[in-house]
C-alpha cells in the first residue's frame, strides 16, 4: 500500500543562461504546467550567471592577505582574493582547503565560488549576493507569469565535516519555511521526535540534486507533493537556517 | 518539458515493529510491488527495534565518567552511560550537547540514542550495532521474498554544525555506492564539477524523510527512479561516507 508520492522532475529545455537573463521567463517557458504548491529548485550556478556574478581572474589583483592564504592553501592567489572579498572571516585554512563564513552567513569552502578552467578564459562564478532575495524575485516572476503560488529554493553543493562527499543545501528560499517545526510533538510511541526541526529546505535541495543528471546540466528541478510546506508569504528565507555563531561549537 | 521523475513513496500498512520482527517480511507484505532498482529507505528506529536495541534506563548504572559528563551537559547520567558505551570518543560536551564519535565511526549527538519518556517506562533505543550489516541482511531478504534487486538505505536524523535543524543521512546501505564519483568530469561549460562526489546515499535519506509524515510514523519510503545507482553487489556500505579523522578539520 503506498500513499501519495513526492516527485522530483528535472526540467529539460532550458537554454544557456547569460548575465541579465530573466530566469522566471526561461523557467515559465520550459514548464508551462507549473502548479500551485510546486517547489522550484534552481541551481545557484544559473542564478549567479543571470545576476552577472562571473568574474574574470585576469582582473583580480591579490592583496597581502590573499597572498599569504594562497601560500598556505596552495590556491590561486586571485581566487583567494575573490574568496576573501565574499567572506566575513576565515574558519579553516589548510593545504587544499579554505573554509570561510560568507558575508551572508554561510559556512562553506571557497565562499561557494566555482571556477572555470577553459583555457585562456579563467573565470570564477561568485554566489548570488543575496540568494534569499534572488528566490523572492524569481517566485514573484513565476506568480505573475504562471499565475501559481509556488516556492523557490536556490541550491548549492556543500561539503560536510565528518562525512565525505557533497550534499546540496538551500542557500536561498522563498515561499517555504526552511525549518519544519515539530517541537513538542510525539510519535505514535509517545516518544519525543528526535528530529524536531527537519531542515526541509536543505532536504528539498538534496532531493532535487538526486533527480538531476549533472553532466547534462539540468539546473532546475520541480518538486511536487510538498504542498503542505508552501506558504502564501515569502517567509524568512534560508537565512533562518544559519546557526548563530554563539550557538555553534565548530566555528 | 520534463524528464523522467524521481518518486519517493511512503509505505503505509506497516505494523508496529517489535524485537525479533522480520523487517523483510513486513516490508514485502506491505509492498508486494517492489521493483528492480527501487531504493528502500528504512528509518533507523524500526531497524533498532527489530534488532532488540531497546534499553531500560532502570537497568543502567552510570559510572564516574558518565556522572561527570552528566554534570557538564545536564543529561540524565544513565543516558550518558549508554552514550559512552556506544562511543569511541567524545567530540564536544557542553550544556545540553553531547557529540560523540560512535564505535561505528559516526559523529553525531548522543550516539544517535533516542529516548522514550512514557511515564514509568523510560527506555532508550540504541543505533543498530552495524547498520551496514542490517542493510545487507534486509536487502537479502527482499531479494528472496520479492525476487528483485533493490537497494536498502538505513536512515537517521542528524544535526549539522553551522546550520540549524536536522537532515536525514544514511547510517547504513547495501546495493548502492553511497558516493557517486564524477571526479574529472566536466559540465557543459567545460567547468570541473564543483560537487564531484555527491553523497547520494545521504541525499536519498533526505528525500525519503521529506516524503514521510513523521507523526503518522511511516518509517519506510521507497525511492523509484534511481536505477542508475543500484548495483548487483552490496558495495562498501555507508562506512564509505566516513571522513577519516586525519582528513577532518572539525574533530
Amino acid at each position: 500500500v503506498s500513499l501519495s508520492a513526492l516527485e522530483a522532475i528535472p526540467l529539460a529545455g532550458l537554454p544557456e543562461v547569460d548575465a541579465g537573463a530573466d530566469l522566471g521567463q526561461l523557467i515559465a517557458a520550459a514548464e508551462p504546467g507549473l502548479r500551485h504548491g510546486d517547489v522550484v529548485c534552481v541551481a545557484q550556478k544559473i542564478v549567479s550567471k543571470a545576476e552577472g556574478r562571473r568574474r574574470d581572474l585576469c582582473d583580480v589583483v591579490p592583496g597581502a592577505e590573499a597572498q599569504a592564504l594562497s601560500a598556505r592553501t596552495g590556491k590561486d592567489p586571485r581566487v583567494v582574493q575573490l574568496i576573501l572579498g565574499e567572506s566575513a572571516r576565515v574558519i579553516r585554512a589548510e593545504p587544499g582547503v579554505l573554509i570561510v563564513e560568507t558575508h551572508g552567513g554561510l559556512v562553506c569552502a571557497n565562499a561557494g565560488i566555482d571556477l572555470s578552467n577553459v583555457p585562456g578564459a579563467d573565470t570564477a562564478l561568485l554566489l548570488p549576493e543575496d540568494p534569499d532575495a534572488s528566490a523572492r524575485r524569481l517566485r514573484g516572476c513565476l506568480r505573475t507569469l504562471c499565475g501559481v503560488t509556488a516556492a523557490v529554493v536556490v541550491t548549492d553543493s556543500f561539503g560536510r565535516p565528518w562525512r565525505l562527499g557533497q550534499s546540496d543545501v538551500a542557500i536561498g528560499c522563498a515561499g517555504i519555511h526552511p525549518l519544519e517545526d515539530w517541537r513538542g510533538r510525539r510519535d505514535r510511541d509517545g516518544r519525543e521526535l528526535a528530529a524536531a526541526m527537519p531542515a526541509v529546505a536543505d532536504q528539498i535541495a538534496a532531493a532535487a540534486d538526486l533527480a538531476r543528471d549533472k553532466v547534462a546540466g539540468l539546473p532546475v528541478v520541480i518538486l511536487r507533493g510538498l504542498e503542505r510546506l508552501v506558504m502564501k508569504d515569502d517567509g524568512p528565507g534560508a537565512a533562518a537556517l544559519r546557526r548563530p555563531p554563539t550557538d555553534d561549537l565548530f566555528r
